[in-house]
């Protein structure tokens, strides 16, 4: 452990040099921060259900054929990842009004959206990750044309499989936020590759509960609902990643390759 | 006048019901509203200026083939337009970065862009005019693609004439709003046509001395400068509208049919 170089510290994820050229190690924290970092708190297990959580949902997504920087988990907290060049953008991929769409446009939380909607932020927490248009994107060259359309192609396709995966569980897939990165073709050739990057987990995605409408994401972190790693104890319960323990809040991983 | 239907009052003009079905009568104010009507003041002058500077813009625009909602001026402060549905969009756009821009994506102010960029704004007070992006224009049907394309092609064109007729008098054009609107085809068939509406003048516009940078818009009201509807009266004066009269801020107004 201690022979590894940092490479990144960032809000929820450490990034160390992996152990051959071209690869990471993604380090899941447990620490949670919200409104650009001004709420901060440390949720014990989060880091080790977000690990799990992203990465059952990294080998469903390349199972339908999107390429992730997905190589495997190593422990509790690390993922093994390809180390990729991060396009500046958050993804934003909404199915019902919520959180800061709900605010800017005057939509109330929980309308359903009258189709699925792709936005982008510029990755900037210095300027609160604003909102920008593909005007902007192309303008300022964050990524070119051929790599928006990448992007939005996949996705819409995760979105796709992503709300058909919940729904089989009773969960209302609301909205989520991914990142996609460049990397280089194999072949060594050509342009560079767009895959997804970073995680999928409830940090970044609003899950509700389809009966109830219970928020079992981070949104119980920031509106201070409380039972956060419970929540997200619940989504890897229902994922069938945890053995269902109704009786302590203890996880107990399911899993032959630990 | 008492007879005339009043349709609308806003933060800058006010819309009576025209004397031909299909018509109405714009009048400018000489209210001086910013950061969403937070700030208001009045300022003598100003609406005999803009409605001045918008028509003499619109007649130049209509020259080169863009539509518009402007039939003529009726007297100082009025003119005759057609009514339209207004598409509930502000149309910045920007050749330079100021103001909203240079704030949300943290470019200095007076930054050349690496080219002109047209930006959405949803027509919204209530909500502060948020930035959108086409992806929200579509999905909640504010405005089709094609008519989105003829207001981003109408807007580009704009600019471009624009920006050659404020260089041909020492101005340098920084960016401009511009709000379209739906009209009703002649012959009764088909779509409607897109045409610009609303007003161009130095309250949506920023408009730059090219060798002193010296404002000569509504920013002087926005941030205290002074001397506002002195700037209005030099933009006047360059476009050809008022006679030069260096010693003393009267408006004399160069026109026949007055
Ligand atoms: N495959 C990858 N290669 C390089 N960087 C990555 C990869 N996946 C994610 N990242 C970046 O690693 C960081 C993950 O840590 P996180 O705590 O989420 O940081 P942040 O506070 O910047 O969001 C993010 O900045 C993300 O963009
Ligand atoms: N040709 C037109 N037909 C109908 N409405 C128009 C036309 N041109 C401009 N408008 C609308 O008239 C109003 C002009 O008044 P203004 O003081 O600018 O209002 P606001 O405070 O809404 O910006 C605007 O709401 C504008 O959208
Ligand atoms: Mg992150
Ligand atoms: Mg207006």
């Amino acid at each position: 452990m201690s022979r590894r170089k940092q490479i990144y510290e960032g809000k929820a994820k450490i990034l160390y040099e992996g152990p051959e050229p071209g690869t990471l190690v993604q380090y899941f924290k447990d620490d949670a921060t919200a409104f650009n970092a001004q709420k901060k708190a440390t949720l014990d297990g989060k880091g080790v259900l977000n690990n799990r959580i992203s990465e059952f949902i990294m080998l469903r997504l390349m199972e339908i054929g999107i390429p992730t920087h997905f190589i495997r988990r190593l422990n509790m907290r690390e993922q093994l990842i390809k180390k990729v060049e991060i396009v500046p953008l958050e993804v934003i991929c909404r199915n019902v009004a919520a959180g800061t769409m709900s605010v800017r446009l005057g939509i109330e939380e929980g309308e359903k959206l009258p189709r699925s909607i792709v936005e982008f932020c510029l990755k900037r927490d210095d300027l609160g990750d604003p909102l920008v248009a593909e005007e902007h994107v192309y303008a300022f060259g964050w990524a070119t044309q051929g790599e928006m359309d990448e992007i939005i192609a996949m996705t819409l396709r995760i979105n796709d499989y992503l709300q058909g995966m919940f729904a089989g569980i009773g969960i209302r897939l609301v909205d989520f936020k991914i990142e996609f990165g460049r990397l280089a073709h194999p072949d060594g050739l050509g342009d560079h590759m767009i895959i997804l990057a970073d995680e999928i987990s409830p940090d970044s995605c609003r899950l509700w509960d389809m009966e109830t409408n219970k928020k079992l994401d981070k949104d119980r972190f920031r509106r201070d609902l409380g039972e956060v790693t419970e929540a997200y104890t619940e989504v890897a319960t229902r994922l069938g990643i945890l053995k269902p323990n109704p009786s302590t809040a203890n996880i107990s991983v399911i899993s032959s390759n630990d």
